[in-house]
């Protein structure tokens, strides 16, 4: 059910706009072209209703967001909802500076996003107005384990039904949820989280399900999930014992290469709330 | 007659000075230590003269042009043209947005280039004064095959004598171009446009083998491309089932550190037109 | 003695503020996760009192210094100093040009540097006031071997006397002193200045050391030295024939992950002057 998203994006190779950060902007680069969509990163002022126009799906990621690149995003991001092209948000570091948190809200207030998908400090700070992100890591206080899972859960159906977003909370425990159902996804490695910009890479992966499944977009964003988890499970099996994070890394876009949806079929692990 | 030029860069071991988009520019950085060159980057306006000063060749990507850096293109080609380094442009999305084309044709107005390298539809945007490249790949009606090679070398020709730069479109089909003279070149391969930046990293190169090759502009450009298109071939060749777009990513860049002039000689496969 | 700062680092984790050059960022995420840190890169002049107020450490990188980051770095500085965090500056490519110069000795007069770290050529340039880098590398002329190292040595002393900094100058040998005492480190492998990157990512583990022992800044100081030229050591016995600088770049990331304080004891090669 969630499978078939895959091939349609596939068939589609959309073209993903992104405005990203420059830490991991290569690694969602890649992870576009592996997953057999396209990508296209352009943030100047001047030019991104231009190249929105000629893209399917938009990402939002404030992960170096800064003075140049803020108007950039709500310009692109105005020019995507007219479209009617799908924006995927990636709150990162929401709550671990008043610039992040106070661009992320703005950006909610105006913007109608497809997708927003962030760790659970993220989401948190975007749901609840202030937050405590460590970093660009979820604090501890805030992870998703087995007893807070129905709660968290109702949270993001709360949050997606005031957004009409679909919210993907990423962690040991994923959930995607729109207002009514949700998919609590457990594919994935913990060792994802020693490589920065696996959540980047996701999010770049969601738009461009997403864009490839305008109608579908929870289950859409749940294949992404699951896909991008299957790839760490994947990688790990290549991983020798003297690999580590940088390895890690470059085996999880090379397996996204080769996931089929029948692998999705038969892999994802997840169950619904 | 070609490979030459790659010893001469070897032992000449130029600063290549790039100013270029932040997606693929540590692979750019990589590929130029690879063949032998050192990278410097730098892209304020306060500085790129000095640093210009000190180089011995330009790269001016304009893969995430903003309203920062295009002033600083202009000012460190103007500066690298007094000196007489050789200025490479590579036009990233000319066609894509009024932006990039804007900013490229007037480059192509200011600026003394010694090779212009993109895509058949970045190359087109160029010479026609506009165009329609998808995001950053070409566009399919523009797609160089046998049946159009003829049409496109003589474009390519009139496009060099017009400029008085070596025009290098590339894709299946490389060609490499002065008003006289085109190399066609068939070293490569598909799965290469499947990995972000192998272009940038290209014409990083050709900055390369040109400031090591002054007078012999043409044949430098056709050996780097020579290069490039061999070390796809060579990288390919160390593929695991299993790796994919990152692993044959730095299979190419690691492969450059090794090729050597015979490589060039012996695996080089072109004809001249 | 020097490896203990390992343990301490790895129970600490601490979170490690970058603003640093978008060659290498990446590298230097994946290098501090590697370790056992956190990064955060964020270079917005709103933000980067608050970003630097959760972190632990402060890295400042020159090398693609800009007009919007340079009044960030003064100011993610000024903060770091108020709240005693450890500042590490990086001056990349001080000397090549006269912003590099110009900022680098500006920062040396407004902020209280815990650890700089550079090549010989750099080191010279703030120093004494100008120098002659060669882009980001050491010009031949400074390079320290053993007929210069007590000079070098003596130099490196007086100043760190001057600016209280522990100063690292890094090359063939790795000269880490305070106004005292010195180490001079032999850990390492030529091939890894053919990686763009290694330099900032031994800054970036510096100051992950450093914060992680903030009584031991030299001992840190050093011990990251130490790891960062085993790691080194440790990736070259992986490399195949095939293998380039890319393969090198990560596999030196990959041995980070494994490095434990046993392995610092048994492999450091250093003597005090």
């Amino acid at each position: 059910m969630i499978a078939n998203t895959l091939q349609n994006l596939r068939e589609q190779s959309p073209l993903v706009h992104c405005i990203t950060n420059y830490v991991t902007v290569n690694d969602c680069a890649n992870m576009l072209l592996a997953c057999g969509a396209s990508p296209v990163m352009a943030d100047d002022l001047r030019e991104v209703e231009d190249i929105q126009a000629i893209a399917s799906a938009l990402v939002i990621n404030i992960g170096t967001l800064n003075e140049r690149t803020i108007p950039s995003m709500f310009k692109a991001a105005q020019k995507a909802n007219e479209l009617q092209h799908p924006v995927v948000l990636d709150p990162v570091g929401a709550g671990a500076s008043t610039l992040r948190t106070d661009t992320a809200l703005q950006l909610l207030k105006e913007v109608r996003f497809s997708v927003i998908r962030g760790n659970i400090s993220e989401i948190k700070t975007l749901a609840l107005g202030s937050g405590s992100t460590q970093g660009v890591d979820a604090a501890q206080a805030d992870k998703v384990c087995a007893e807070n899972l129905e709660a968290t859960v109702e949270f993001a159906k709360a949050f997606a039904a005031r957004t009409d977003a679909v919210i993907a909370i990423t962690g040991a425990i994923d959930i995607v949820a729109d207002a009514q159902r949700a998919f609590c996804i457990y594919n994935g490695d913990a060792g994802m989280s020693k490589i920065t910009g696996t959540g980047c890479q996701l999010t770049a992966l969601i738009a461009a399900f997403v864009a490839a499944n305008p109608k579908a977009k929870l289950e859409a964003t749940a294949a992404a999930v699951c896909a991008m988890g299957l790839c760490g499970e994947i990688a790990k099996t290549r991983l020798s014992e003297q690999a580590g994070n940088a390895s890690y890394r470059h085996y999880i876009i090379d397996a996204m290469c080769h996931v089929q949806a029948t692998d999705i079929e038969k892999g994802a692990r997840y169950e619904m709330h």
